[in-house]
């Protein structure tokens, strides 16, 4: 990989920023948490993994940035930091996971002091760091046996290095299939409204030289029909109790699609991604972001003033049209439920974490 | 309508420029039918009716443009003009139709001198584009009784004044609705990469104050499966024997959206869209345009340089998935074959004027 998504160096966090991509390749440096917040929420980093991990960074930060003296005032701030921090999107639930898990840290070394505290914060940020780019290697190796020599694969958003500590789980998917030799031909769905595929998705793929095609979201459905596209594979914001899945809008008409022309579809995640305390996608928070998104492009009006948008940033992929889950811990099938559970289990996550 | 697409004045084709829409409001003037070639390509006028209509101008103009002194050498120089135009959009079928019934004309009082061939050419143009308004208006007329009151209609594309004559086809028919005393609301398709939906449609429904909401193609699946969305309705570029129809790329992923959630899927489009040439949709040709509408917008770079991508201007949605066909002579029911046969040959179109 020859781009870093995110950096943590001399205590700053330094951010690919997305929003510039793919014509400029810039950093964006956050010494406070409020920054990183500002970030996750411009989507400078996006992806539901990059975001937990910038998360964790940021309760660093938000430590570091405490003037507390006693145990009880740190805490509070630590709190505050996870407050602020969680609240920048609601669907994705890595973010919340890495926060919580940030905030059990500091909890259960508080007393130790202060300054052992923001260590072991660090420590675990960068444990974090390190275990998502392990997940995903893993998931890339667990699930490229689904895709055979010589497929097309379509895939929707980024869920690629930029979305993760680096590697990805849908494109990680993709890279160790490529890695094993396989000759793999990628469409891109460009995802409006911001258009993380082409972007984002074609930028990566391009940079490992990897075979893809750009097309408008549109053209997918087509492109089933006329038996060009073999499977397809997705991230995840969100997998609950029942399978169903939180991801980029869009995901949903793109299952639906593929159940239609017999295509398998594939959700590729961690574990982290799993949330055990939800049934259904019906009870999933969805983020609704600003209409100007769908209505200009860098600034510039493509719709006529005053026109109503609607910019819902997630849909949900019933678990009926999703033929497997991919995670670090193995391939789930149906029914995804009893999976889910013994996955998360053997992945050491009990119901205590689930808590919020 | 407060505008128009189209308008022949003094001997020249004005033409409303939609790529500048909804920002700039110009007409470009046509003085010559490779000027009407270059728009219709150029997509300044669009839409399978608008085009056919530009087209019969286009052919006005081309024999005006003949310096042949003979009648051999002057039906030459307008089966010339003829193919220039037909050869600049290969899906839509109007254009064909068209341009074959100038032609007929040509041929047919070519007896009576050259001055009488041009002064019929502008007469039978300037009647095509009566036509299309008269049989826009009937189409709403008969197909609003499909739309409830109260409904949420999707569209895609634009199928509106600015695709016809005037007044629309799809958007005739929520018009004709909207005129009956119902009130309707519109979700309508941003429809990429050329933004038909967002550009022209909202522009259209915003000044005839027709309630509506944009969003991003891949945003109906979902809205469908909250039930936000009652029934679809769109145009058509080339209807076939078997129901079969080609449209706007997009189309056939909304079909099967609707198809899947059990909401009614109507085409809407006047008799000359159908061609008895062709008998399934397998073999309706299928523009592809340049990739550059996918990777750059508004001349801006949208994706990483030299990315591949793929243009196709058109899919086909097959008959199955298609609830009626509505036409100025009638809705057609399923089996379409038999009504669409029924319907030509009311319209007065015999198997002669098929052939090309």
């Amino acid at each position: 990989m020859s781009f870093k998504t995110l950096e943590w160096k001399k205590g700053r966090l330094y951010l690919l920023d997305q929003t510039k991509l793919p014509l400029k390749e810039t950093y964006v440096k956050c010494s406070t948490y409020q920054e990183v917040a500002k970030a996750i929420k411009g989507m400078i980093v996006r992806g539901a993994p990059a975001i937990g991990v910038a998360a964790a960074f940021g309760m660093v930060l938000g430590a570091r940035q405490s003037k507390a003296r006693g145990p009880a005032a740190f805490l509070r701030d630590i709190s505050r930091a996870g407050q602020t921090l969680s609240a920048t999107r609601p669907t994705g639930v890595n973010l919340l996971w890495a926060v919580n898990r940030m905030k059990r840290v500091a909890e259960e070394t508080i007393g130790e002091g202060i300054p052992a505290v923001e260590r072991e914060l660090q420590e675990e940020a960068i444990r974090i760091f390190q275990e998502d780019l392990r997940v995903n290697r893993e998931i890339g190796r667990q699930g490229q046996i689904l895709i055979g020599d010589g497929c097309s694969v379509l895939t929707h958003c980024n869920a690629g290095a930029l979305a993760t500590a680096g590697y990805g789980t849908a494109l990680g998917v993709i890279r160790a299939a490529c890695e094993a030799g396989k000759r793999i031909h990628v469409f891109i769905d460009e995802t409006r409204p911001f258009l993380q595929g082409s972007r984002l998705t074609s930028w990566e793929l391009m940079k490992d030289r990897i075979a893809c095609t750009l097309i408008a979201d549109n053209m997918a459905g087509a492109l089933m029909a006329q038996g060009k596209i073999h499977l397809a594979i997705v991230g995840a914001d969100r997998i609950v109790i029942n399978g169903d899945v939180a991801n980029k809008i869009g995901t949903y008409s793109v299952a639906l699609l593929c159940h239609a022309h017999r295509i398998p579809f594939y959700v590729a995640a961690p574990t982290s991604t799993i949330d055990l305390s939800i049934r259904t996608g019906a009870d999933i928070p969805i983020e609704q972001r600003s209409a100007q998104e769908i209505t200009t492009l860098y600034g510039r009006p493509i719709a006529p003033q005053g026109v109503k948008a609607l910019n819902p940033a997630f849909d949900v992929t019933p678990h009926r049209y999703i033929s497997a889950i991919i995670t670090e811990k193995g391939i789930i099938q149906k029914p995804f439920q009893a999976g889910l559970k013994k996955i998360c289990q053997s992945a050491g996550r009990f119901s205590k974490e689930e808590k919020r």
